[in-house]
């Protein structure tokens, strides 16, 4: 197959992982016989210098004209005195809102090598395995008003959903738990939001198109404490923009392997953009050190969820598992007994796997 | 001294819980020579039940008159599908918003004899000690609209604040940090939300006054992470009510004593509500089981923040800290070697040592 892939570096370490990333799917890509073509664009703090915005118009338009989008990171402290649209993470949510990004994928799980790092004891977090379906345009990231009121006095934002967006999203999060462990997690506040009714609603109507999926409504406070007391009791957990956004990060760390996390951001049409969760890390950026890992996780996930390459996603992910089994691994993980290594090497040594 | 204190048992356990209170209040009035009289009220369930409303105008007009007020808990299955005017939680939230309780105060300390039980490891949870304040009456909880539209095609929550509502639990905020470790991170989400940007900046308006406290911004999701792996960087954490309800109940569970810890809803002039941050706990409700130590404790802050009655708010604090010493505890904790009792006579305890 040919699948053209538009690269966003962004900001900080963006570029080293990217790049990684590009070389591992440039080595499956000749073993599996296809053919990845790819096209760099500017996007957050990056784009800003050069071009005076977060999202240059010529992003936005190859990455419309792409099969898929892969990203490194946005932001980092020279910008972050800048009037608001001027910030990278504008940028982001730029993108995801021009694209029609609507659910977010990311899944938490735990890799042994990494396990003892996790600030929770072995026992709570051993074996959580978890899959947050967050909602990306909606909500109060993108209601209106947003805005200041009376000189200043007041000030407000929106929490608007249409219905049909809500229950797209459930869909989502029904559909991937029918093909994991059948067990859904509905997340709201329904007992002082309107919003969480409707949510709740929802999913009580779509619920019986699946009937092989329990579903479960958690108010975010409880799944706030859950998630740390039983990670290992989550399957799949549905929920809208800002709760998962708190809610994934939350979960993130639970494995202790942060810099493992990758993500997708989905269109309808399986259409995506891939990220690694954690973020610029600028402290690092340019040294060679950074950990390619969760990008290249996003790669897999791209092949996965936008081009239906199931064989050459499990490859770069048993890939990248038995990398880290051999002990190899960058700084920022914590790996027993391992060889720390730099960014280049180590995605050497995910190649050589594949 | 004399006062007046309103006691709302609510659902549950919340009888057996505030009559353990009472009886410890009244044993602190005994030694310290003071006269607390109650009043009890109906709320939440309890209330639904015998006056078809959450919150009788009886209630809260006792509650305006009082000198303080004592909560056990609202809530429980029989309620959950009522419509949303005839539930428990809507009497909670309207006597909050009713006595203008803007200031929620929820400290989270560990005790040495509980700690093991946290689900996180002993090096990264020992010594964790926090206060979280949680704005009470603003933000989404009460914006308008919030409503469905266009027939139910769409629905609106508003997450709206004066900023004057912002000054004054900003300030509470910091007056908190300056009497502790003089550390207070406010929690936004100033990269997404207009509101939480008019907060980023009251909050460094106000900081000159207060040029002991040092003061960090922290993006919500980044505060629901480093409360995981980091939770003694923390001191004060203030933040719009929303954040805060998801971060205290996610911090709520770190030390491994949930069923410990008090919480007050306070107004400028000192008045306050208090209650446990446990729930109504119905599966053990009338057997005699329910911990009274976090309704104890609560009345602890009463006398502490309502009625500036700082040595008899301690005695009570030690009391619990050395019945807990002495291995006594109520089934919900987990004490190594201790000696499970019940809750009449833990109460017992507590009062032998005052
Ligand atoms: C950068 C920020 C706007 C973004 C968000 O809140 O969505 C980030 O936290 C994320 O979760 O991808
Ligand atoms: C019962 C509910 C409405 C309430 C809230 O969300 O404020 C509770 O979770 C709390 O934190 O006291």
């Amino acid at each position: 197959m040919k699948k053209n892939i538009v690269l966003l570096p962004g900001d900080g370490i963006g570029e080293e992982v990217t790049a990684s990333a590009q070389r591992v799917l440039d080595a499956v890509a000749h073993q599996f016989n296809h053919t990845f073509t790819y096209q760099t664009e500017a996007i957050g703090g990056a784009a800003i210098d050069e071009f005076g915005t977060p999202l240059p118009e010529a992003t936005e338009k190859a990455c419309h004209a792409s099969d898929a989008v892969l990203l490194g990171a946005v932001g980092g402290p020279k910008w972050d005195e800048n009037p608001s649209h001027l910030r990278p993470e504008k940028g982001l949510l730029g993108i995801r809102k021009s694209l029609g990004l609507f659910a977010n994928l990311r899944p938490v799980q735990g890799f042994a090598e990494l396990l003892h790092a996790s600030p929770l004891k072995h026992e709570v977090v051993n074996d959580s395995d978890l899959l947050i379906v967050r909602e990306l345009t909606g909500g109060l990231y993108f209601g209106t008003p947003s805005e200041r009121r009376d000189d200043g006095a007041s000030v407000v934002d929106t929490l608007a959903y249409e219905r049909s967006e809500i229950e797209r999203i459930v869909r989502k999060g029904f559909e991937a738990a029918s093909v994991r462990r059948k067990h859904l997690t509905s997340v709201d506040k329904a007992n002082v939001l309107e919003s969480s009714k409707v949510w709740r609603e929802v999913v009580n109507e779509i619920a019986p198109e699946y009937p092989d999926v329990t579903v479960e409504h958690m108010l975010v406070d409880a799944a706030a404490m859950k998630l740390i007391t039983a990670p290992t009791d989550f399957d799949v957990i549905v929920t809208e923009n800002m709760f998962g956004d708190i809610l994934s990060d939350e979960a993130s760390v639970l494995t202790g392997s942060l810099g493992m996390l990758p993500s997708a951001s989905l269109r309808e049409d399986g259409f995506g953009l891939y990220e690694p969760v954690h973020g610029s890390a600028p402290d690092i950026a340019g040294q060679g050190l950074a950990n390619p890992f969760a990008t290249i996780l996003s790669a897999a996930m791209m092949l996965r969820y936008s081009f239906a390459m199931q064989k050459e996603a499990e490859t770069i992910e048993k890939a990248v598992d038995s990398v880290l089994k051999q002990g190899y691994h960058t700084g920022d993980l914590n790996v027993k007994n391992g060889q720390k290594v730099g960014t280049k090497e180590i995605t050497d040594y995910v190649i050589e796997m594949i």
